[in-house]
C-alpha cells in the first residue's frame, strides 16, 4: 500500500462469491480493480456479471495453497466473505499475518463474534448489526413524525 | 399512528427470531414498547434476552392464524424478518393489505427482489446491499489515503 497506488490499481482478492462477494467482485472490476474471486462451488460463479473481468479460483479457503493460487501474498485488499465466520477469520488472519496484507476486511454473522475480529486487527462488517441500525433508523423517523 | 402515540407506545410484531429479529426485539423492548415475536421454532427464542418483556407466539408466518394470534390487527410496526424472502414478502403484504398496519418494514435477502417489496409499498431493508455500501466506503477511505 506504499507509494501512489491508485484505486484502479488495486489487486483485490475475494472469498466467498456468494450475494455480496458477486456483487463486491462486480463492482470493483467496473472499477478498474484487478480482482480474483475465490470460491468452492464452480456454480457460484455464475453470479458474475458479463463486466467482470477478472479471475476465479475454484477452491477451498481454508487451504494455504488456496490462498497462493490465488496471490493473496501480490493483494491490496483481501475481502472475506464467505458464509462462515471460523473460515472468514481464520483466512482473515491468514490474509493479515501471514502474507501481510495491507488491508484486510471480513464479513462476521454474527455480531457476537465481532470482537474476535477486531481484536486480530481485521476490520469487520456485520450485515445483521447494519440492519439493526437501519430498522432503529426507520423507527426513529416514525416517532419524530407530526401526528 | 394517528394521534398522539408515543414511540414507548407502540405495539410492534416481529416476524422471525434469528439473528437480527431477536436483536430488534430486545432492544424495542428495553425501549418499552410491547413486542409479540413469531418464530416456527420454540429454540429461536432463546435468543431473547433477560430484557425482553414481551410475547412469544410459535407458529408458521405464513398462516393467516398465526398473524391473528400474533394481533397484527392492533401493531403499530410489523418487522418481517425470517430468513425467505418468499415468505417475508406474503406476511408483509398480509400485514399491509389485510391487517392494514401503517408500517411494515421486511427484509430482502437478495437484492434483486427489493422492487417486488417496494412495488407493493412495503419498506424495505437488504442487509447485502447495507455490507455492499459498507464496504465501498472502506475502500474509498483507502482510496483518499495520502501515500
Amino acid at each position: 500500500m506504499k507509494g501512489a497506488i491508485r484505486k484502479d490499481e488495486y489487486y483485490v482478492v475475494i472469498f466467498g462469491c456468494g450475494r455480496l462477494g458477486s456483487r463486491m467482485a462486480n463492482w470493483l472490476s467496473t472499477m478498474g480493480c484487478s480482482v480474483v474471486v475465490v470460491d468452492r462451488s464452480e456454480e457460484s460463479f455464475q453470479a458474475l456479471s458479463f463486466e467482470f473481468t477478472g479471475f476465479t479460483v475454484l477452491g477451498d479457503a481454508t487451504e494455504l495453497d488456496t490462498l497462493k493460487e490465488a496471490k493473496v501474498d501480490k493483494a491490496d485488499v483481501v475481502l472475506v466473505l464467505t458464509p462462515d465466520d471460523n473460515t472468514n477469520l481464520m483466512v482473515a488472519m491468514s490474509a493479515k499475518e501471514y502474507f501481510k496484507v495491507a488491508r484486510v476486511v471480513a464479513r462476521a454473522y454474527d455480531p457476537n463474534n465481532i470482537e474476535m475480529f477486531s481484536d486480530f486487527g481485521i476490520e469487520v462488517i456485520c450485515p445483521t448489526l447494519l440492519a439493526v441500525e437501519n430498522i432503529k433508523n426507520v423507527l426513529y423517523f416514525i416517532g419524530g413524525d407530526e401526528r
